[in-house]
């Protein structure tokens, strides 16, 4: 049968438990669990309802395993009483990958936070998928070892949400995103099954289901077990920032500098609003009257160090750079980077709530799309800022509003999908790093015809014909109806 | 309903059609690409039933389509008719993945094998399938460019072909595999939709149907378009051997390096066996009373492959190579890639017959391995020959053998099954690059659990339930008959 003569798949919408109901499901999971790692009272569930994106949807219950064991008999109980099962890392994404939107368990990992193993010689780490990103290389670094995907949420978010969402970074420039990090997974599947997919070497036969689910934001199953690469610690690292009076000079030096051949380890970019924003916040050094300030790192061997940071230099020169600035030792460097980690949060000094976009456009259609996100934002009444990973050509503007102003919100939504039509019509994609989660399911047939959806959703199919796994993400729904979180 | 609960996926047998039956499919055919492109003669067959493994099978019809739109066509009166589609390249592949076991129509993309578009500023191209894989980089070179993977037979085999098969190669190393250098695909279902996965940016959002479909083998879909990654050429290339008197030390001077911190571009290894064929084939100046050599590539700017080179000499004189030498020039750098390249051609110089295994290893694995295989071939009275990967621990034993010699053909699969079994007890895979096709499907048991194939049958099922595409692949079959090719 033709895809195309298949029925749609529709997305069921799931009904929350009735109170009886509900008191059986949590018996039985206590039975497993033990009381103290079941929650069910409103109190305790408040925590979970949201993450960082800005809906929000109260879970039923939340169950915090310990063992994969306890993962497969959550599942279990889940799919006898049909009701839906969401994970959660650390509740850091931005397009509501983690929030349950008709209830259901969600399954915490907090506790299945531990490394599992390390194996140096061969390049290896096991780790468990509530594994706190930036805890994996803290515990490496002494040895002279790092896991390299670093997403700006690194001190809090889990390396289980990143695979869930295929999490990306300021060094995806060189290094890629988390798939490219990821090696093989322990999974359990909608009927309870533990599955292992990929492994210890690179190029495992078969299909590439690691691949697959990589990026698959808990749709397809429940990762309980992740062997990831680590890699050697650059013998050099320098990082520097350039300054310019002029956006387009800063996104043109960009350009150049990729399409000469150098690849820094990350090119990151941040406009007059933010520089001011971080500045107050983190005093990092970084001027607060210039129109975009690019933070550029290279590293490597220390040979090859010096000389991409001359090509760069140069670079920046010829687009009128008023300033380039080499951090002097591993302090300055720290501080220019803490000034970037923490723009998001520098920014709620400014103004309470923000909306953060995530788009992707070729590098050489930057100038073209940031001057267009200016000309959506101004038309609705709003400000942005734009803070983003300029050297993969990932934008991020955050939008400022207040949501006590009535219609600000949907002015909010309107603008931001707005900014994504722009990235689709240049050739780019509606999210870079964030995923699509409950935010950009009607966007997803921006950039994806019919056929390609239906496709994907034959996929979910085979693996979860229930849906009973985070559903209502991921895929256009006809209609929705959840909170939108007051920040 | 529970995977374990799924009747198992039955591999369908396919019958060959009637004499009437295919001249009507013939007939059907040759309205769409004219009687020139529709190949059924005995005599014109015959170069179609095999590659460059050891079995072989005829086709009943072969096509050569110009165009997505008439490879739609194929499929869908393929469909109609219920006769198997089976996509080929250059025939070059090592495990029967392009043999068409039940017959049926392969279709073959010789024609398909343009160059559609490059950019060179946003570092793409957009490639036929039946491009040659070396004719990319010739294209691109002029202007700076290539293409990175480059398998062996790079100057034959195409790129449709390497994505089907997920190829490595030499600079796999580094760089990585096929599936890491695309990042679209245009695909024809089984029901002759025409799909476009992932795209011309990295982190496409959705499934990562590009990764899954890459090295599936032919089984999912017929891939018509291919977009690639392109890089720019390294500033500097340095080329050096490494000449040992002991095999384990050559061993112990690859995981050194590796663990050093030091990634070369390329490691390769030749025992004494294969440096003997090498050098009275094409005289690259290797020793040929040598136990091992490794011939090392270190690429990028000026200053760090010289730092890489100096680390690299040290290491190897550490574990007693007995010679180390820099080619002088390009001239020579290519004589000595010529020789390694031409290695599997070389032995057939020695030996008419040889069979070409392919597994991974951890590389501290290497000295037990290689002993171990020496130990099978022995035990079986045959010779073997080995030219690896050695850098990402990825073995090349060849076996020689002469199948005039009774049970002699037989042997040879017991030895080759035996050293995958050693791949897989040490924690590696049963292919590198090579993938399973016809070759393998049994020792995808070794290393996949019966939940884990049933799970990428499920995949299979959801793309191809009549399993048209290339069927009799990937999966074990309780049996099979075909012929073995006499060399």
């Amino acid at each position: 049968m033709s895809i195309t003569e298949l029925p749609p798949v529709t997305a069921p919408v799931y009904e929350r438990m009735s109170e009886a109901r509900k008191a059986e499901v949590v018996h039985e999971l206590c039975q497993i669990l033990g009381p103290r790692y079941v929650l069910h009272s409103p109190y305790d569930l408040t925590l979970y309802e949201y993450d960082a994106s800005i809906d929000r949807s109260k879970p039923e219950i939340v169950v915090l395993p310990s063992t994969t064991a306890e993962v497969v008999a959550i599942v279990k109980i889940a799919a006898r009483y049909g009701t839906p099962v969401v994970p959660r890392g650390a509740g850091t994404g931005l397009s509501g990958g983690a929030i349950p939107v008709y209830g259901g368990i969600v399954i915490a990992f907090s506790r299945m936070n531990r490394i599992l193993e390390v194996d140096y010689t061969n390049l290896r780490a096991v780790v468990q998928p509530g594994l706190v990103n930036l805890h994996l290389s803290n515990a490496l670094n002494p040895q002279g070892f790092c896991y390299v995907p670093d997403p700006s949420s690194q001190r809090s978010c889990t390396i289980g949400g990143n695979v869930g969402e295929n999490a990306g970074g300021p060094h995806t420039l060189i290094y890629g995103v988390t798939t490219n990090h990821v090696l093989g997974l322990e999974i359990v599947t909608a009927d309870g099954e533990i599955v292992e997919v990929g492994g210890w070497t690179y190029d495992t036969p078969g299909y590439d289901l690691t691949g697959l689910l990589i990026g698959s934001e808990g749709t397809l199953c429940i990762v309980t077990k992740i062997i990831v690469r680590i890699v050697h610690l650059p013998e050099t690292v320098k990082t520097m920032i350039a300054v310019f009076d002029m956006m387009d000079d800063a996104s043109n030096t960009v350009s150049e500098i990729i399409a000469s051949g150098v690849i820094p380890a990350a090119i990151e970019m941040m406009d007059r609003m933010i520089l001011a924003a971080v500045e107050a916040d983190s005093h990092a050094g970084y001027p607060i009257d210039a129109a975009a300030v690019l933070l550029i790192e290279a590293e490597g061997l220390s040979e090859s160090v010096a000389d991409q940071i001359e090509q760069i230099v140069n670079i920046c020169n010829k687009h009128q750079a008023r300033l380039v600035r080499i951090a002097a030792n591993e302090a300055e460097r720290q501080a220019l980077w803490a000034g970037r980690k923490n723009a998001f949060g520098a920014v709620g000094r400014i103004c309470p709530e923000f909306y953060v976009q995530d788009g992707v456009v070729p590098r050489t259609k930057l100038p073209y799309v940031l001057g267009r996100i200016s000309e959506i934002v101004e038309h609705y009444g709003l400000r942005v800022g734009n803070v983003f990973h300029a050297g993969d050509g990932n934008l991020h503007p955050l939008i400022l509003f207040d949501s006590q102003i009535p219609g600000e919100v949907e002015r909010v939504r309107q603008a931001g999908h707005e900014i994504l039509q722009i990235c689709a019509e240049v050739g780019g994609s509606i999210t870079g790093e964030h995923g699509v989660g409950m935010e950009k399911q009607q966007e997803m047939a921006l950039i994806f015809s019919d056929v390609d959806l239906r496709t994907m959703q034959q996929v979910r199919m085979a693996w979860n014909p229930s849906q009973l796994f985070n559903p209502g993400k991921l895929f256009p729904l006809p209609g929705r109806c959840v909170e939108v979180k007051q920040l």
